[in-house]
C-alpha cells in the first residue's frame, strides 16, 4: 500500500494553491497512494508569520470550498484526504484544523491542534484557540490513521494518545523552517531534531509516521521563514524510508505494510507493560 | 564537563566484575568524567537469560558489598557514580535498581525500574517486582540527573516524568542485545531503533540521554544473547555525540554543556505548551 505527502511553494492566491493541490493528488494517486496528507495550510502562505486582523478572512468552515472540493476529489479518485485548513469555528473562533476524508468522499472527522506555537514568526496564538477534539484515529477504507499537526510533532504525548486510539499511521501536516539569520549548520540541526523526534514517536508506538512539510521561502515586514521541506515518512523501527527534497514541490510516495505494525507491537509489546499507575505526574505541569 | 558510561562483557564472578568496575570508574575519573554511570546489573551475568532460583542469591541491600563499595569510591576520587544493582528488597522481594551516588559518597537516593519486560531470554518479571519509586531527579554535585533503566528507554512517560523532575541528563543502565537466530540485519534494525527511541527523548526533552549497555556474549541451555554494547550519549538535538564500539570493553567520554539544555528549551519551548488539560487517556492502557 502506498501514501503520498504533498509539499510545495505556496503562493498568495487561494485558488492557485486550490488547483495545484488538486492536481498533486490526482498525480499521488495515479501514482498509486491510496492516502494522501497535505502540508500545513496548504491553500495559503503562512499567514502566522506575523499578527494581522485580515488573515482571519482566510478562514472556512468544514463545509467550505476547500472541504468540498477535497471531497470531490477523494470520492472521483478513490483516495483518502488529509486535509489540512484555516477553519472558522463560528463566533470569531478559529482553529488550525485538519479533515479526514474517506475515498469514498465523506468527512470522517476533523482534528483541531492541540498544541499551538508562539515563537519569532510562528505566531500562530493569535490566529488559532488550541483545539478541543483530543487525539483521534479513524478506520478509513485504507487504514485506521490519525492526524496531528505541526508543533504537536514535538510531544510524545499527542503521539501516545493517538497511537492509544489505534492508528496505524500518525500523518503531520507541517510548516517548519529556518528564520533569517540561522547559518546552514544550525538549520540542519534543527531540521534533524524534528526529523529524529518523530522517528522516535514511530518506535515508541510501533506506527509509521508521515510528515508533509512545506517549501520555499515566505516573508513579512520583519522577517522571513525558509520552509525546509524535508516531508518524509518513517517505518515503526524509525527509519526513514522515504524523503523528499529541501527545495523544490515534490510528491512524496512511501510504501507502507500495515502488517509491519502487528508484527512490531508483538515483537516488542511496550503497550503491555505501561505503567498507568504511574503516569499520573504527565497531567501536571512540572514537578510540583 | 565529561561524563563516561561504562560497558564491558561480564564475567561469572561478583568479584571480578566489581574489581573490573571500579578500575573502569577510576580510569573514567582520570580522563576527565564528572558523573559515570554503569551497565545494567554490572555485578553479574545477565541472569534474567533463563529462570533459575539460585539467582535470587546475587541480590544486594541498598547497603550492601557493592554500594558501598561504590560510595567510597565515589568520595576517594569525587565523582557522582550511577550504579545498577539486583536489589534484595527484604521479604523476598526484588527490585532492578539504580542507586545515585554524590561524589561526597553519600546515597542520593534510588530508582526502582517501573517497566519490566518479559520476552524471550529477557525474564524479568520472574525476578523482578515493579518498581515503586516512580520518576526521580537528583540534584548532584555535578549537575541534575535522572536514571532510567533499560527496558523503561522505550517509554516516552518515563523520560518526560524524569525531564520534568528537573533532570537535564538521564542515564540508562542497560543490557540489551540480539538473540540467537536473528540475523545482523535484523540485529542493526532493533539496534538503530533502540537509539532512536532515546535520541527522541533527547529531543521531546530538551535534555541529554546517556546509554551503558552490555556487551559480549552470555549463554544459558535453551540459547544465548550477544550484547551489542554500543553505549551512546545524545546531545538534546537528539545528536549522538559519543558511541561505544560493539564488541569490546569500553570506557566512554562525552562532553556535556548543561547550559545547552535552558537554550534549546527557551528556543523550543515545549514545556511551556503541554496541553495537561487533556492528557487524561496516557493513564488508561488502550482507548477504552
Amino acid at each position: 500500500m502506498k501514501i503520498a505527502l504533498t509539499q510545495f511553494a505556496a503562493e498568495a492566491s487561494p485558488e492557485k494553491n486550490l488547483e495545484k493541490q488538486v492536481s498533486m493528488i490526482r498525480k499521488a494517486a495515479r501514482g498509486g497512494a491510496k492516502i494522501v496528507c497535505t502540508q500545513e495550510l496548504f491553500m495559503s502562505r503562512y499567514f502566522c508569520i506575523e499578527l494581522d486582523q485580515k488573515n482571519f478572512d482566510l478562514a472556512e468552515k468544514l463545509d467550505g470550498k476547500t472541504v468540498s472540493a477535497m471531497q470531490k476529489l477523494a470520492a472521483e479518485i478513490d483516495v483518502v484526504i488529509v486535509a489540512s485548513i484555516f477553519e472558522n469555528s463560528g463566533n470569531e473562533v478559529y482553529h488550525n484544523t485538519a479533515v479526514v476524508i474517506d475515498a469514498d468522499g465523506k468527512t470522517l472527522g476533523s482534528y483541531r491542534k492541540m498544541h499551538i506555537p508562539h515563537d519569532p514568526h510562528f505566531e500562530e496564538k493569535y490566529y488559532f484557540t488550541q483545539g478541543d477534539t483530543g487525539y483521534r484515529a479513524w478506520q478509513t477504507k485504507y487504514g485506521k490513521i490519525g492526524v496531528l499537526i505541526c508543533w504537536d510533532q514535538w510531544y510524545p504525548e499527542a503521539a501516545r494518545l493517538t497511537a492509544l486510539q489505534g492508528a496505524e499511521i500518525i500523518f503531520y501536516p507541517t510548516a517548519i523552517g529556518a528564520l533569517d539569520g540561522e547559518s546552514d549548520a544550525e538549520g540542519e540541526k534543527f531540521r534533524l531534531a524534528w526529523q529524529t523526534v518523530q522517528r522516535g514517536h514511530a518506535v515508541a508506538n510501533g506506527a509509521y509516521v508521515a510528515a508533509a512539510n512545506r517549501t520555499g521561502a515566505e516573508s513579512c515586514k520583519s522577517g522571513s521563514i525558509k520552509f525546509w521541506g524535508g516531508s518524509f515518512c518513517a517505518d515503526p523501527y524509525g527509519r526513514v524510508i522515504s524523503e523528499a527534497s529541501k527545495n523544490s514541490d515534490e510528491i512524496l510516495l512511501a510504501d507502507i505494510d500495515l502488517s509491519a505494525v502487528k508484527d512490531f507491537r508483538r515483537t516488542w509489546p511496550f503497550f503491555r507493560d505501561r505503567r498507568i499507575d504511574s503516569y499520573g505526574g504527565i497531567l501536571r505541569r512540572g514537578a510540583e
